[in-house]
């Protein structure tokens, strides 16, 4: 009997990400796939039939017609808007994997679930070991004053520093904050600025919140990054490495169980673990 | 006026780990070096006497004399019992960093602590970045099901493997061992032993508590240590570098703060820091 | 016009490895695939029909019908003897990426290629970096003493150590002989043997050579090497990181181009890179 | 009896690499140890006393007294030339361990060496894996197109990026243009040009010859630098670590060797190690 089961939908079905999600789902005893989203003119390959499930074009449709416990989101900026707007109309508990909403999306879907009491999840890295290091790197900013950021993506990536790098900074920044406040005064975070003679423009990275990240970009890599505290005669590197997407599957697993328990949203999965 | 300094001896004064101790106390405000103790046959070099204090070979007659607050302890395995026995009776409160001590005599001073009421730390090992290691491994623990530990050392060090190395493996385990007590089974317990075909022997490690240790031992290494978790799709590696014995006197510090205000003794420094 | 093209052969066609060498060579300007070997239950998928050329299931069919330049083989142990054995008679150069031949199938293969008049290539790795890495490590050894291989691989490899860290060690043992041998004498060679105390079993690795092999496994690992040289002050370290089949492309390409211009078979790809 | 060891002088004896040296040399069948240089208001302490020979103020002094075979010299900037000047003119051959001088110093003293028919070296690295790492650096260039060096050195290094990182880019660029000669076109050079975006200032380090330099300084760290090769599916790290200034004394006693068998200048150890 599957009524025990939790019915999920995966919108951005045809998609690396959505790929992912429908082999991860469909092959689990504790969920149950019971609706694709793809494109106007996507084309249902044998993966997506594998799924046993209705494959929709229309968000609506989905919704009304199958009526999951939660849609999981791998569209693009332009949709998952919308979908999350519609999900939580429904009742329907949003884990959203996309990207593209801003603050504002947040607050207004975060109200929207209260109200509904429903629980939502959005979350920039399902990745469990990316969340490990972010947050092992801001317990280890407490004890430690120095501290950089090496990132290293596959040459095909646009952007740099990496989304990672950059919440690593700030999660790095944010203990400072708090450590100063604690102290009553402003006096340790004034010694992580510091002068440097001889530079040439770039060596030493970009600086981001006192957090100098460097980017590096080459073929034969996947997602990297390590971050490196430095102390008196002894160095700390946190360092995860990703080599494919199917590291985002168990995280997204997690998100899946939790969303269920909670009321509101949640932002970042590294909220949720512990 | 010294009268707010805490008053601190040091005992195996002219040892490596000694000496280290005197040149970071003589140079803290924090801190006033009040008595050195040497072997019989010690010699007091520049550096000793730089501290400006007098200098024993009789742990009584320091105790007597200068009654100080805190007896730093890197003597050997021969002295150690004798000289806390000692202090605890006179009621100065030690910090342990030599070893060669068992469960009994911890379990004989934390009592005598007690009665007392002053504060002891006995720690293996005063690097912050190592204990952060071993913290953040047993946090990973909870979420990563496999792990292995590298440990590398200069050629010079007789032992394999190294007990920073073994305590990280018990740190895991115990993990573990919580983490399935919580589940109410030993379902995930048994999973960690796995069956591996065609091995050369030694190839997989030394296996302590499930977890293979791999020991390198070369000269041009200090002292490091990588613990490495593996997931689907990505690893999370927690690195520890230790090039020089000050990476211990941060650690030594915070002890001497922080045994001012406990009662009884605490085993690992770990324990103190948050 | 595609007389100038080299014409290919590719046994193995739909493994994993022989697909990626399909999806490699049909896209080549300077090679045409001219003919693909499948077992006798095999099945032509979309991937093996891009290739545009006749599937084989029987070798001496293939031969005689479109009699290529170049035979790659990425069968198994039973098979590659017999089909290089056959390609040789034929006159078609064998690449082979299989492995499960001894010293005698290379030797019986090199008398006939020479007699033929044409080449032959036979290498257990293809991969450049792995190829350089083995080629580094045989260099540092004669001006390092001292040496140790950790090599990281998913938890589903069977044997260990890797087949690679055994061809390192070798490669390192070899450079060491010569370089005694130039000594005029063995005294460098006897300064391999270490004694060591105080050490569990399996934590100094598996000693081959004279040089210590550790062997990870762990998901999320995919196919990885690190040679540690150390010396007084310093340590040397080479590693290759290797995630996915397509790292054996370039290298299988090289030795198509190599193997039209040489007579009798090389062992080894390094052996033409330089 | 002593005639068969090479007469060594140390100038510059009382800094940090000069007090190596006197150690390094004066415990050595092979030299003697005959004269070292301090500054004027410099002290004769117990390590240079140990040294058992002259200690003098003044170099032409020295090189009258004791006439070495060798000048080995880790003076500063404002010394070396007028040092080397003088040696040559004695018939003493340097080996040069200092900087500060140029392009137009080195062709002097090739010159005034091949007149007088000895030898002179001078290196900016001693360090026998920093050498190879270069040397594999370049080698590598030939066979991957992709490469990014991160430099990483303790927080009291003033200038990034390092020399050595430099001088291994240089090498790199070398490489490439060699290549590129081979191929009898600029074709394989332009590939280096890349264009990213979305970049924030300073991520993607700096560029030197086409190669990004990622500087990192933390304390805790001493001298360390990787080379990042990246190809199709796989990368090929060389890395070296040294951890005291013992690392180069290995290769300053091979320098102070070579030095007697060769006529005129060579500048680089490499040059002489294979």
């Amino acid at each position: 009997m599957n009524s025990s089961k939790i019915r999920v939908a995966i919108a951005g079905a045809a998609g690396k990400m959505g790929r992912e999600a429908v082999t991860t789902f469909t092959g689990n005893d504790q969920f149950e796939v019971v609706g694709l989203l793809v494109r106007e003119n996507g084309q249902a390959d044998a993966l997506l039939l594998s799924a046993g499930c209705p494959i929709f074009t229309n968000s609506d449709q989905l919704l009304t017609e199958v009526h999951p416990d939660i849609w999981i989101d791998f569209t693009d900026a332009e949709s998952v808007q919308r979908h999350v707007d519609a999900c939580i109309t429904f009742g329907v508990r949003p884990v959203i994997g996309a990207t593209g909403y801003g603050e504002d999306d947040l607050k207004r879907w975060d109200e929207a679930c209260r109200t509904q009491e429903i629980g939502a999840i959005a979350a920039p890295n399902f990745a469990l070991g990316a969340l490990l290091m972010i947050r092992f790197a801001k317990e280890a900013a407490r004890l430690f004053d120095s501290v950089e950021i090496i990132e290293l993506h596959h040459d095909g990536k646009k952007d740099a520093p990496s989304g990672t790098a950059k919440r690593t900074a700030a999660a790095i920044m944010q203990e400072r904050v708090e450590a100063a406040a604690e102290l009553g005064s402003r006096q340790q975070l004034a010694s992580f600025a510091t002068g440097q003679a001889h530079e040439e423009d770039g060596a030493r990275g970009y600086q981001l919140s006192g957090v100098p990240i460097h980017s590096i970009r080459l073929p034969g890599l996947v997602a990297h990054q390590e971050v490196i505290f430095g102390g008196s005669g002894e160095t700390l590197t946190i360092r995860h490495d990703s080599v494919s997407r199917t590291s985002f599957m168990q995280g997204l697993q997690i998100a899946c169980q939790r969303v269920m328990e909670i009321k509101g949203l949640v932002y970042g999965l590294e909220n949720l673990l512990w």
